[in-house]
C-alpha cells in the first residue's frame, strides 16, 4: 500500500515519517486523551498510501530540488530562491492532501501552515536548500493525518448515538 | 459600498466590527509594523462590501437564528443543538468568504478557526443561544481581510521588484 | 451504513437515487465500458453513507424547504425567491461532497452544475416549490459518485502497474 | 499591469490571449447578448494581470517543459510522460486560477476541463511536446475571465436592486 519510494522521496528531503506522526499527535491529543503515538504513525501511513497524495508529494518535491539544481525557468526560479511570501503555489498543491479528509484537514492545515510546529518550522528556517514546498507539504500530510484520527474517533459527539 | 443591513446582521448576533478589526490587527501586525487599526477597519469594511461575502454571512446566520428558534428539520436541528465536531459545514460555507483573496486567506481561516482569538473564541464558549456558523463567519472574515492586507502590502518581497 | 432518513429526506424532494445513478452511468460510461447500473447505484449509496456528505445535504435542503415555508429571514428569503444567479452558496456547499473523492470530483460538479442532465436540468425549471440547493446537491453527489468509480477503475492508467 | 513575459510564456507554448478570449465568449454570449469578443479579450488580460495568477502559470508551464527535457525525477516524469487519468495535480494547480473570481469560476472550470473546447481540446490531442497543465491552465484562466464577466454583468438579478 506504501510504495517504498514514497518514503525514501521523503527520507532523502530530510524527512522521516515520525516527524510527522509527532504533530499529529501533538495535534490530536488535546482531544483525544487515549491517541498513541502509533496511532497518528499508522494513520500517516494511510495518508501517504493514497495514490493522489503520492502525486502532489512528488510533484511538490520536484519543484523543490529543480529549484535547487537552478532548472527552473525564469521568473520561477527567482521566485522560488527568494522565497516569496504571496507565491501561494505551495498552499494550493497542499490542498490536493488535505482535501482526502474533508473540511477539518483544512483547517488543521491552515493552523500548521501558520504555526510551523516540529519540522516544519525548521524547514522554515533551514539555510541549506530550497523548501518552498516541503514544509506545506508535511503540513498537509500531518493535517489529512490528523482529521483521519477525527473522523474515526468513537467518542465524537455524534446526533442519535 | 457597505449596505446598512450588513452592519445590523453582525450587531444583532454581538458582533461589532471592531471586534473583526482586532483580530485583523493582531494577525497582521507582526508582518508589518506600519499597520494601523484604521487600515484593519478599511479592510473589514471592503470584504464585507462583496456582494459574495455577504451571501455567505446572511446564509450562515440565518442557520444559527433558525436553530436557537427550533425551525430546523431534524436531524440538522440536533446537530447544530449539540455542534457536533465533526459537522464541517461551518467551515465549508465560510471557504466562500475566505477564497475572495486566495490561499493566504484560507491558511489564516484554519490557524484562526483552530486557536480562536478575540471574540471568535467568545462565540465558541457563550452559553446563550447558538453560534455554530457564527465563530466561522467571522474568522473567515478576518482571515479575508488579513489577506487583503498581506497582498497590498508595497513592501512583500516580490521578484524583480 | 446508509441511514433511512437520507434516503426519506431525498425522496421528499423528489429525488430517487436512481435518478443521482442514471447521472452516473451517463457520466463514466464513456471511460469505462464494462460499467453497469449497479455499479452506479452502489457508489451512489456509498457516498450518501458518509456522515459528511449527510451534514452537507441535509443542511441544502433546510434551506430550500424553509424557504418554501417563507421563514427565512430578510435580505435570504428574497435571494432564494428570486433564485440569484450570482448566489454561489448552492455550489460551495456542495463542494463540502464533492471533495471526498477528490478534484476529479469537482471538475465532474462544474460539468454537471452547467449541462444539467437528467433530473438536475427538471428541477431548475420545475415551477412548485424552491430548488436553489437541491440541484447543487444532486450534481455534488453525482460527481462523488463518479469520481469513487473513476479512482477504483482497475483499467486507469496507472505508472509502473 | 500584464508583463510581456506573460504573453511570451502562454506563445512559447502555443497560446495567443485569443483563443482564450474565444472560449470565455462562446462561455458568456449565451448569457449576455451585448457582450463583445473585446470585453472577452480585456478580462483575460486582467486574470492574467493577478500576481496569483501568474504564479501559477509560470509553476505548471515549468513542469511541462522539463517533462519534454526528461528532467523531473520518478515517478512524476513516468506520470507526465503517459498523461495519467488519476493525476489530478493539474486540476489542483488550476484552481489557484479559477478561485480568484470565487465559485462561479469554478464550476465553469469543471465544465472546459470536461468539454475541452477550442485549444483546450487541441491541446489534449497535440501529438507533439507535453501539456498535462497547460491545457488545465488555459480552461482555469478562460472560467475565472468568464466569472469576472459575470460578476460585472449590470444586468444580472441581484435583490434589492
Amino acid at each position: 500500500m506504501l510504495p517504498e519510494w514514497v518514503v525514501e522521496t521523503l527520507r532523502k528531503r530530510g524527512i522521516e515519517l515520525s516527524m510527522i506522526g509527532d504533530i499529529v499527535y501533538k495535534l490530536q491529543k488535546p482531544y483525544n486523551a487515549d491517541l498513541k503515538m502509533e496511532d497518528c504513525m499508522e494513520s500517516v501511513k494511510i495518508v501517504l498510501g493514497k495514490r493522489e497524495v503520492q502525486y502532489v508529494l512528488c510533484t511538490g518535491i520536484a519543484l523543490d530540488e529543480l529549484a535547487e539544481k537552478k532548472l527552473l525557468p525564469q521568473p520561477l526560479q527567482s521566485i522560488m530562491d527568494c522565497d516569496e511570501s504571496l507565491y501561494g503555489v505551495d498552499e494550493t498543491l497542499a490542498l490536493g492532501i488535505t482535501n482526502v479528509y474533508g473540511m477539518i484537514g483544512l483547517t488543521s492545515f491552515g493552523y500548521l501552515d501558520k504555526v510551523k510546529p516540529g519540522i516544519i518550522g525548521e524547514l522554515n528556517n533551514r539555510k541549506n536548500g530550497i523548501h518552498v514546498f516541503l514544509d506545506d507539504l508535511v503540513a498537509g500530510l500531518a493535517a489529512a493525518a490528523s482529521a483521519r484520527i477525527a473522523h474515526n474517533d468513537p467518542k465524537a459527539k455524534v446526533y442519535g448515538e
